[in-house]
This record gives C-alpha cells, structure tokens and sequence, in this order.
C-alpha cells in the first residue's frame, strides 16, 4: 500500500531533489546512495518502500519542478541528464503541488489543509501521508501564551487569532487530518507543548528537528570523540559559507540566530560544556546549493598541553538533504503505522536538533535509530499498545 | 596494593611523559585530563589507583630521565615547572631504569628478563606487573616457523635460536613471568600464535597494538559516520608530518611500511571496502614531539553527486599517548587480576590495530570498552573461570 | 646619534614585545629576524642603528614592563629566558613610560604631550623622536568640520573643543613638537587633511596605517597572484580567530567595523574589482596573543573553469608586529633626517591600509621600499629640499 | 599573418584544452579569462592575434580529438555545451594532428620532424611555426657525451646514434626546421647545452621549462613574502594528490623524481636557503584532471617565535595550463619575429623551472615578462641584431 508525502516548500532545492531521486531510484536511474534507509541495518525494517511513496505538498512560489530541476542540474546538484530522463514525469508530478491555501483566519487555513491532506490520501488510497517541512526557515516566533495549552490554543484559533508561525500552523493542520509531521527546517514546527498533546491525541507521531547534513554532522562524531578521549575543548569555533535560497535566507538575522543556535547544541550535549567559540553561517551567493565549513577545534591534552584540529566540509546541501527527507517519510510513516504517537526522539540521528531527551552524539542516535527500526513490525502493523513495541 | 608498569623503553618520550604525568597527578600538580581511565563510565571500575603505579623498564639508551624530561619541556610536550618540581623524583625512578639485558642467546636474555620482573615485583610488594612495550618501532619481522607453533618456539629457543623480533621476545619473558604485556607499538610483540597460545598457558592477559592517537582516531570516528550516512567514501588520503625519535624511526622503510598497513585497515573495517588513496608518514626533524597530519576525503552523495572534506590535526604525540599508557596499565592489571588471559580484545579502543575481532569504529570500541570495565569486579578479583565474567 | 622612540600604548603587547626585542638584539641575545630593516636589501641605508634607538611612551594601564613581558612570556610569545635576562633593563626602562596625561581640553593635553616629546629628547640627547601609536583602537572617529582644515582646527582646540579623536591628538602634539608619527592602528591617527598640513608645515613625516602581519599580509602578495595569472577571484572570505587585548577590543562593534574595511581594500585595490564574501573578526580569549586565520578564495579559469584554495594562517600578532614596529621608527627617522616631510607612502610595505597613491601588492610595495631606503643619504641628512631626493 | 602552434602530445589534456578554447575565444564563445597575453599590461605587444594562431601537431595515441574534448566535458574540464558547439571545427582540425613519425634512426626521425613542420608552414602560409611539448613527461634522461656538444649530438646521430631523448629529438628537430621551442614539461626537451648552441646557430629561441600552474605558483609568491618579511622558513611540506593522464605517469619513479625536483627549486631560489621538507606527488585516479595540493609552512619570526600557515589548492591542471600554452606560443613566435635566439629567461613567469639566470620570485618574473613585452616591435620586426632591443 502506498504512502504519501506531502511537502511544504515543495518547489525548493531540497524538495525537488529529493522527488527527482525517489523518481530515478524508481525508475532504476540510480543508485541508493546516502539513503540510510537503504543500508541493510534498516533495510529490514517495515519500511513503506521507496517506489510506494507518492508526492505532493504546497510552495509560495511558482517555478515548475521540472525547470527547478533544471536549475538544479545547472548548478551541480542534480545529474543533467538524469533531469532530461525524468522530465515527463516531474510535469506529471505538478499534479499534486498546491499553492499554499490562505483563508481569512488561521483556523480557516489550517481546515484547508486538513481538507488538502484527505483529498491526497483519498485521490491515491495512501494508507497513510506525512507532512515534512522543507520549507524556507522562518524567525524564530514571537512566544505566546497559547503555544503552552492545547485548550487555549483551539480557544485561541477559534476566536480568529493569528496565533502560530506557518510551520506551527501546518503541524496543527498535519495533527488534525492524522498526519505525521516531519520537521526538517529549524523552524518551530511542531514543538510547541499545545501540539505536542494535539499529537498525543491524535495517535500521530511527529520528528525534528534541522536535518542534519553538514558541519553538525561532523561535530556530533568529533565532540564525543574528544569526550572519550578524556580531552578537553577549549575553543571550537565554525564559519558556514553558503548561497542558495537557504543561504540568502539564513543571511537575514532571525533565521540566522535561529540556526546558529540549533547548530551549538551538540557541542554542550556531547561534552557536558560549552567551550569558547562561536558558529557563524554567511551568505555568498556564488557557493550556489554548496556549503563550505570550517571548523577550529583547539583542545587540551595531558598535562595541559595545547593541540588543534580543523576541518574543512565542501558539500552540496540539498544533496545531502533529500535522501533524509525520504529516510524521515519512511520512518516517520512507519511508526504511524505501528502505533506510535507524539515526539519520535528515536530519530535524533537525522536531526541538528533532536527532540526529547535524545543522545546527541551520532554513535548513540544510530543505535537507537537502529534498535527503533528493529522493533518496527515486519507487517507495518502494531502491537496496538502504541509504543511502538510489538511483542 | 601496588602494580608495577614496566617500560619497555623506558627513556623515551612516550615513556617519560607517562612517568612524569602519574608522578605529577600522584603529586597533585596536574588534573586527569586525557586519562580515559579516570572518566567517570571507567573510573568505577575495579582499576588500580593511579597512585599505586610503580614505575621500572629497560632502555638501551642511557640520557638520564630527569634530563629527558627536561628535553620534553624545552620541546613543549611537558610544562617546565612541572619537571623543575619533580626533579627529585624522577631521580629516584632512575632506580628501577635498567639497560636491556643480553645473554649469549634469546633464551637466556628471556630469562634475565623474566627475573628482573620478578625482582621488581618482590622489591615493591607488587600485586601484579605489567610491561608494556613503549620501544622504538622495529621493522617488520621475518616470518618464521616457530612463530605459530608453541612447541616449536621452545624448541628453537632451548637450541640457542634467534627466533623472535626483540617485541615478542620481550613478550615471551613477560609471559613467562606471569606478567600481563602491552602492545603499544606496531611491532610484533605478543602478536604471533605461539605467543598467545604460551599467554593462555600462563593465564596471562595481552593487549595490542599500536596506540590510537591522532589521525587514525580521528578517522575511526569520520569512517563510521560516512558509512552510518551511506555516502560512499572513494578517496582517502593522509600525510603525517612527525619530528622525534618516533618520527626518524619512521623515516625508515621498514617501520614506515608497519606503521602506515597498521593506519588503513581502519577503513576497510569501518567502510566495509578500501577508498583510493594512501597515508604517508613523513619525516620532519623540526616538527619535534609534534605531528601535523592533513587528511582529504572525497565522497560521493545522492544521485552520484561528488563532495569532499578535509582536516587537519596538529598534536602532540607523546601528550596523547601517555596517559594511554596509564589506562592500559590499569586495564590490563585489572584484567589479570579478574582471571583473563589471552587477548583482551575490549581494548581495541585504544589500538590503531586491534587485536582479534574488534569492531574499528571508535564508538562501537568504547561501548565494549565500557561494557569490559563494568564486568570488572570492584575488589579486582574474578570470578577464577578465566573468562573475566565474575558471575 | 640617538633616536627616540616614544610608544603610545607602551604598555600593551605590541610594544613590550618590541622593547623586549630591541634590548635583547642590543644585548646580543637575539638575532634580527622578523626585523624587515636587517635585510641586505635595507641595511644599507642610513638608517639609524637598533641599537641607537632609546624607548619611552605613556600608557593608560599601569602594569609594569617586567610583569607585562612576564605575562607574553606564559603567552608563549617571548622567550622566558629572555625576559629573565632582561628582567634589570625592562625596570630601567619604566623611567621613560609615564600615564597618559589629561589636561583641561584637548589643547592642553597636547601641549602637555609636546612638552613630554621635547623633553625625552633633550634628557637624552636625541636626533629626532618618532612618535609610534600601538595605543588599542579606537572606534571610527565621528566626523567633524575641524578635520578637514588647519586653521578650523587651531580654532577649534584654542576655542577649548573637543575635536579630535585620541590618536589624533597624538599625532597632532607629535607634529607640533616637530616629531615623525607613525600610526600602527587603523585608528585615525595623522589620517586627517588638517593633520596632513600640519605636519607639512612642521616638516616632518608621518607613515601609516595599520600594521600589516597576518591574514592581509598573505592576501596581497595572493590577490596580485591571481590578478597576473587573469583569473578572477569570484570570492574572497576571510574569518580571523583572535584573543588578547587587540582581540577583545576589536570584538566591539566600532573597532572592528574599522579594521575589517581596512582589511578588505587590498582586494579592490589589486583586483580591481571586488569579489563577493567578508571578512570576519572574532574574539576566541582563548586564542591569547595568537591569531588564527582562515580564508577561502573561490576563482574562475579558462573557459569559466571553477577553482579554489584556502589557507590558514596561525601567527603570533605580537611577534609579528613588534620588529615591524622598530622598522618603522628606523625608517621614520631616517625620512625626517632626510628632510622628508608629509605621507610616506613609500612605507606602504608595512601597512593594511596604506597612505597615498600607494600600490597594495606586496612586491610592488617591496620595491618602494628599497628606493626610498636606497635614495635616503648614509649619513643621514638629506640635501635639503624636502622631498628626499639628496642628489 | 597567420603563425603556426604544433603541439607535441596533440591529443593529451592540455593540448585539446588549449586547441578548444583558441576556437571558443575565436569564435566568440568565450572570454580570455586565464590568459596572461590578453592582461592590459601585455596586450598592447607585438603579439600574433590569438585568432590568428593555427594548430597542428603529434600524438601517440589515436583517440580523436571531439572525443578527447567530449571526455574533457564529462571530466569538468570544459563545457559540454562548448565542446558541442565546436564539434566540427573539432574534427576539421584532425587534418594537422599527425602520428609521431619514426624513423629508422633518430636522425631520419628528426628529418620527417622537420620536413612536417616545413609541410605546415607551407600548407598555412605562416609566418613561423613554434613547436610546444605538451606530451606525456619522461624519465629523467641518461646523460651522454653528446648532450654537452653540437658536434658530438650531430656526428652522434649522422652515425644512426640513440642519443636524444624524444623530448630533445623534438627540439631538434624543431631548430632545424628553424622554429621556436617551447617546454611546456619537465622533460629535458631543449636544455643541452648542444641544443642551446643549435637554436643559436639557426637564429632561434626557445622557452621553458615545467609550466607553473598550481602548488609552485603559489609558492612562487608566498616564499618571497617570507623572505621580504625576514621571516625564517623552517619547513615548507607539499602534498599533491591528482589523477589525469599526467597523474598516473607522474606516479611512475622517473617522472615523479623529476618534476619533484622541479617544483622545490623555487623555494631555494628565493629564500636563499632549502628549508626541511618534501613535496610529494600522489596519484589518486579518482581525482580526473583536477589537483589538491596541500602545503604546510612553518616559520620563525621575532625572537625565535614559531607560526605557521598552510593552504590547500584545488586546482584543475588543464585549465589553468592550456591559456599558458596559447600565451607561450604568442610571446614565442613574437620573440622570433623579433630576432630572439636562444634561451628566453623572460618567460619564466610561465614555469616551475625556468632557464637561465631568471628570477623565481613571481613579481619579478612579471616585471621582466611586462619589459620583454614592451620591447618586442609593434610591427613584430626586430631591428636586426639579434637581442631583441629593437631601438
Ligand atoms: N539543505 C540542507 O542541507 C538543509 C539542512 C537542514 C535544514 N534545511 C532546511 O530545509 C529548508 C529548505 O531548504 P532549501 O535549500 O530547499 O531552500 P529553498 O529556498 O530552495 O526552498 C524553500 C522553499 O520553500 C518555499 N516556501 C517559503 N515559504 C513557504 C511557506 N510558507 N509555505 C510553503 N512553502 C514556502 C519557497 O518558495 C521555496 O521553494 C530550509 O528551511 C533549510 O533551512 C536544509
Ligand atoms: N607517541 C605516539 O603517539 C605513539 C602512538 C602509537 C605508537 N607509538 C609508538 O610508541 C613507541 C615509542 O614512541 P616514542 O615517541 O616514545 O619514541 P622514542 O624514540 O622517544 O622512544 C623510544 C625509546 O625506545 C628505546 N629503545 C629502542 N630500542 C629498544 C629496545 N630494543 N629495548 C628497549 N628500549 C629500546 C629508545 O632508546 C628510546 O628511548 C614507538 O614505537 C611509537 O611508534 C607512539
Ligand atoms: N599585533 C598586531 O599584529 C597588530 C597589527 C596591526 C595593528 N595592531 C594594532 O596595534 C595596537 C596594539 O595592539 P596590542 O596587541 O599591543 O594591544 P594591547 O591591548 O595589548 O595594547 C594596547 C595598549 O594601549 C593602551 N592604551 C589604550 N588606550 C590608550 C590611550 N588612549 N593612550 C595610551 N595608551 C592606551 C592599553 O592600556 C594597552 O596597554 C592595536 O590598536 C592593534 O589593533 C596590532
Ligand atoms: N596540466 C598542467 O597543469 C601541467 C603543468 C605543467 C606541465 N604539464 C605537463 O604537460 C604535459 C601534458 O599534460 P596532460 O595533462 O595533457 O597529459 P596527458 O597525459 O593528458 O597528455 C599527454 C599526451 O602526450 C601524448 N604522448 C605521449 N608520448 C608522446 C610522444 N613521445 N610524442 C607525442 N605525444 C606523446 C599522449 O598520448 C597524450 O595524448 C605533461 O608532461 C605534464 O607534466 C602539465
Ligand atoms: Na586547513
Ligand atoms: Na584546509
């Protein structure tokens, strides 16, 4: 049975490669590179396969897929000839990808959603549809009192109120259409506590969140390194050098910060401090969909002596990305389907900045991501008792 | 009550900076930094305390260690008021320094040897004695018949035959004298079927071999995470710039070909296959104890896309090894003291080629390394079934 | 004949490593390494002789030479040994280091100032006083009507105003006591249309601005690189990693607004255009007296070919200065003897952002610099007419 | 009046890249970018236009060379809608690109050179001929009595002798037929002292040798910048790692020893003093036409302070050699236009080891480069004498 995907930023840099790859890994195009789903410590697992899931989602702007993925090959991150190859089939995909609905309230909105979400599953006889945020990451949202209550946050929509940021509200509308929902962006998205029981009872789990494809990446395997080693941190300073959508957009200083942030966490999780130093993202247009990091890393030894490493990191964001997206679809579906509901911790490995009280180190998230998988039923059905445990 | 190291080697650098940094922590003048021994997942274990080490070996040079010290300040490896305050201390551990003894044929330099150790065991009141080889890396060693087979080993010896590479002779003594041996170099040592099939004869345990300090560390970290990632490594290629007596060993073809094998089969064990590319070790006088390794790695993602990284580690060597030397003593003490003999294969952790079937990635290595020191009883006695599990 | 060299700022890292240096070179404890005007190329000229050069400066802080040298010693950027042997000669040398002094407006303070100048000279017999600013950097000056015009600003100052910046305070007293200024700083110093006819009036020198020793001394012998091979540079970022007293001043908004401009003109000025990407200062306090640097240079070759390179560069800041600091005064000096007057743009060699119509590639400024050292007179006067031409 | 470029090594990658771009920037379809002759500074000389350069020349090998362009597409080397655009002119220039003859000995061999290159001349009505070795590198060649001496090398080959190697036969063969010589390899080529004595007998120049196009250029501004700021070069380590054609032969003993003592020669050139360390040259297969190179400087500054700066060099080899190439050509027949013979030390700007007594420092081979161009004759006539003065 089919499973649907349902993308909010579905004409951006992430999303497009990611729906080419599902294509041409269907169509035999390629190869499962950087599908963790696809190593055989998961391939086991009840996952819906990849040429099971059927796309669609919302965007603002109005690029077709096929010319963005044009674009993309352009720039080094699609294989041109792999786009040629897929075209009429990026056409039929449109399809499926919506304006993003406006009504006059954000309830109204939210209802749309819902309704777009259940129109989608019911046009494909999905058994199930999972809404992933790859949308641009928005500022950090102004704090309001009905983020922390469910009952004042209906309270709150109901009376008109312009109360969640978008990627709050398109959780809300997951939540009530029985959606999982995927947080890839750093946005605030589901982890809100009033959603978080929205979640809970609607039997839907939902993850998060800032995929995690780069400099992170690297820090969650170094940091601990350094911990076991018994050898203390004493600066670790990074500068992201990036253009792209993500990168003009993370240039403006909301955005900004609200990265940083995110990216700082897994230095104070895997030693227990936080050394001196500070991540910086800057824009330059001309890196294209490429990132390039460096990262200080000064440290003391035995005795107090004083080493360094550092590292440079060349990579092309949004190819690192889009396997995650299908990877987190796949899980997070799963999980729906074998009873569990609410924050999906189990998968921090995919994340810059997992939910709940997740191991932060990369080692520790892969066991867990492992063991999660092992326990999903073959079958894709639950032992009901909503753990997620099926003995 | 006390356990002796005894260093193979024991006026070089490794070595002094071990003595120094336990006489200093013993003082306290220094923290435990770079003691993974004193963490807080080991530090529980049944180890001996740092403390109640004592310090003995062989060398066959003869720079007095106070002034070996004092070279290792003035080269920055350890803090000259640190040496100026245990001046007097590191004269009195001239006592147990002695030079390699030589008999007029291998057997009996084994047996001056396995009596020094029993002499330096009764003079201190030693619960157990461990060597560990911290020599000039030899070239590798020419295959011979008597190195698989135990009997044919005692055989050659008794026949007055030069049998063994000086490593595995100085672990056939230990082993005859009921003393656990670590393996910190690339050398043979223990390394040879006769000597682990006489090691489980003597219920002795042996560790090994060739310290993890810097860019191999480092890579069984980043192997794991590309291969936990799925992103295919196609290039990996080191250079090690190194200074010191370690470093002018190296320059030479022999050790430089032992110790370069030893640093790539981290990758084929991570990776599941072996990228392109060599690691070369370089000899730079000038870089004195320090190392500057630079690694580049090349990688491919989703749909082919090529990306790259690259690091640089500026360490140095002797500061990160040391207190390495400390912990395997501890370990290896404890272990012998729990009943184990034969290959401790746990401590892969601390080997750029571990012993026996050892997972390569650092993480796996410290779980199993975490796991063997909680199995390790709190009064340091096993269970007597020689297995080390004390239930 | 002797020279005075009166530091402002005497007390910081800056000067203290470069007293410390000019008595060690004097005392034959050193060699001259670093020191630009020991070359073949310079040493020719009539400069006057290291060891002619007699000390004196003000300062705002009040910790003493000795301790000051103690402090770079632990720092790692003078020689303990040094310092130790030069304990006796850096206590004499506070006689000459005096608070900065304050009077009722800015006239007084600078007449206070000249009266310091002709003082030190007289007690000890001097050729000439350069006045050296390696005070910390002020931020950007605000603008005012004074500093464009001589006779507004004698206005202005008798009027009782508070018109200049500190640093131009200095080389204002400087030029009225008829001593060359230096302006070490990117502060702005001498940099003011009225100070330029001042000090034409009073014929004497000035040179400046801002020291050149790390990151953009690297960029200008690389961007001319680039500009000579025609292939053009589409980004140029740059992010520096710096602790100490310089480090932490520059992590304020206005100092470090001042220097980043500074350091980003060689590329404009060499290129001839300006890539995209930025230059970042941030303070790391574990950093000390070190600066780490790191930039990436993204170019594009034949047939729109994309390339790049990246360096890092790990220097001493202090050590860097210092010697360029002695430099300067030497050649400062030896242009006022020759009846220079006026911007000394031939000094370009030595600064981020240099004076005048001057080149900003190194080896163009290199060249400069050995005609204006070949065309100084040996003995030291030059023919009278003021351009420093002595034929 | 059109002028002849033959290339030796016709069909290898610098050779087809250089012969694309002429016919790009011929017909429009691309800029001058990484062209040297077409600077403001050069453009102004007596050059032949690069529109007017006609191509021809030898190979070994027999792949066509719209194929070797097609490969260079895929590689990255070139734009595959470039080399589509240019696929006929492609094929019409296989007319001029011959299989090297051979003779039955090296003297015939040399008469069928020189007859092809009389045959071109002809065919195209040039006005000269200049022949560029762009072939596959050799091993370092024997030494024979008959390098050192005209007669010798003549009579040699007049008695059917195996004297020369290829490289050399080449520029024979090429003075015989009274055409310039370029040595775009580290091939011997026309550095014997007999050939020197040939190209002055037949009025000819010749250039080289080693074009400079990556790890050295960068070297050759980076170690004057040392060697300006009196600062001390204690070790300077190089690490390439390239694929390609080159790369593979390069990875052969001979060849590597070769061009690895050509790359350090500049470092000796301009600091005056070999510093410690090695430049190593590594095949990685997977590299294709592009080089990482990895450089780590360690230096000394004032009071003996230690810092250090390494870079990394990303660089794709065919690109940036083949506008050398084209410019080499231009300033090789404009130097015979102008009545040149012998040995142009003017052009090492272009070369890791330039003839004669040039400088190695890149700014002052620019300057010499810039003079030699503002020398040569508008009209492209020398006045005659022979040394390129045309006053
Ligand atoms: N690429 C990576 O490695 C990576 C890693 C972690 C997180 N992310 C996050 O993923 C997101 C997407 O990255 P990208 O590179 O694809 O960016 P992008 O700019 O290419 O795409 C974002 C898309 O979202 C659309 N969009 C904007 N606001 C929207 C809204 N309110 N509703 C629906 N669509 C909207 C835009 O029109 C655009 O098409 C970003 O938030 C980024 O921070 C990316
Ligand atoms: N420092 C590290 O990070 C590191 C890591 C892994 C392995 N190692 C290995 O540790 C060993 C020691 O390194 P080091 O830096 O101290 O080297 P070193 O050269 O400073 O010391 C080696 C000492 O061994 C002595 N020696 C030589 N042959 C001997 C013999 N037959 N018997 C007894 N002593 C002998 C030498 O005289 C010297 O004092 C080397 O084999 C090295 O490869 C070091
Ligand atoms: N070190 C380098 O490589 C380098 C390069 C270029 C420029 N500079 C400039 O040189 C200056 C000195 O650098 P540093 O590392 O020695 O800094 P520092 O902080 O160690 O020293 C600055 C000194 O100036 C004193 N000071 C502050 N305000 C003053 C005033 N108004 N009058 C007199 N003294 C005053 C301070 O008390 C301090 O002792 C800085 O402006 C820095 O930007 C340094
Ligand atoms: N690419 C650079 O940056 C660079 C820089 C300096 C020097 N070089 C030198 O330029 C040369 C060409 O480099 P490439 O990358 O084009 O190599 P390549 O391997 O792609 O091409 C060499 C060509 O020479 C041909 N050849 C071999 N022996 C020959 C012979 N005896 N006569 C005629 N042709 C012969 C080969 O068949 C091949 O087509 C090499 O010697 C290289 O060392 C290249
Ligand atoms: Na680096
Ligand atoms: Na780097």
């Amino acid at each position: 049975m089919s499973t649907g995907v349902w993308l909010i930023g579905a004409r951006g840099s992430v999303a497009v490669t990611a729906l080419t790859g599902a294509l041409a890994l269907r169509n035999g195009l390629a190869g499962p590179t950087g599908c963790v789903t696809e190593l055989p410590e998961l391939a086991g697992a009840g996952l819906p396969a990849l040429s099971d899931l059927v796309f669609g989602g919302y965007d603002v702007a109005s690029v077709s897929l096929a010319k963005k993925a044009g674009a993309l090959a352009d720039a080094g991150v699609l294989p041109a000839a792999l786009v040629r190859a897929l075209e009429e089939e990026l056409v039929a995909a449109e399809q499926e990808v919506h304006p993003l609905p406006v009504a006059g309230d954000q309830a109204g909105t939210a209802a749309m959603m819902a309704a777009d979400l259940a129109g989608f599953r019911e046009r494909h006889g999905l058994a199930n549809v999972v809404v992933v945020n790859v949308a641009t990451t928005e500022p950090a949202a102004a704090p309001h009192p009905a983020h922390a209550d469910l009952a004042a946050l209906e309270a709150g929509l109901a009376g008109g109120g312009q109360v969640l940021p978008p990627s709050s509200l398109a959780a809300y509308a997951a939540f009530q259409a029985g959606c999982p929902f995927v947080d890839f962006t750093p946005s605030t998205g589901a982890r809100l506590p009033a959603l978080d029981r929205l979640a809970a009872r609607q039997a839907v789990p939902y993850a998060g969140h800032d995929g995690k494809t780069g400099e992170t990446l690297v820090k969650s395997v170094l940091a601990p390194m350094f911990a076991m080693r018994h050898l203390r941190v004493r600066t670790w300073s990074g500068t992201n050098l990036l253009g792209g959508g993500d990168g003009a957009n993370l240039a403006e200083p909301g955005p900004n910060a609200a990265k940083t942030a995110s990216k700082q966490k897994v230095l104070r999780e895997t030693l227990g401090y936080v050394p001196q130093g500070d991540t910086r993202i800057d824009y330059l247009e001309d890196a294209g969909d490429f990132k390039t990091a460096w990262d200080l890393v000064t440290f003391e030894g035995f005795l107090g002596r004083r080493m360094r490493m550092d590292f440079t990191w060349h990579g092309c964001d949004s190819a690192l990305a889009a396997p995650l997206v299908l990877d987190l679809a796949r899980l997070a579906a799963a999980a729906h389907r074998a009873g569990r509901s609410g924050a999906l911790h189990e998968l921090a490995f995919f994340f810059k900045d997992p939910l709940g009280p997740a191991p932060h180190g990369l080692a520790d998230q892969w066991r867990l991501l492992c063991d999660f998988a092992a326990g999903l039923p073959e079958d894709g059905v639950g032992d009901g008792d909503g753990d997620g445990d099926t003995r």
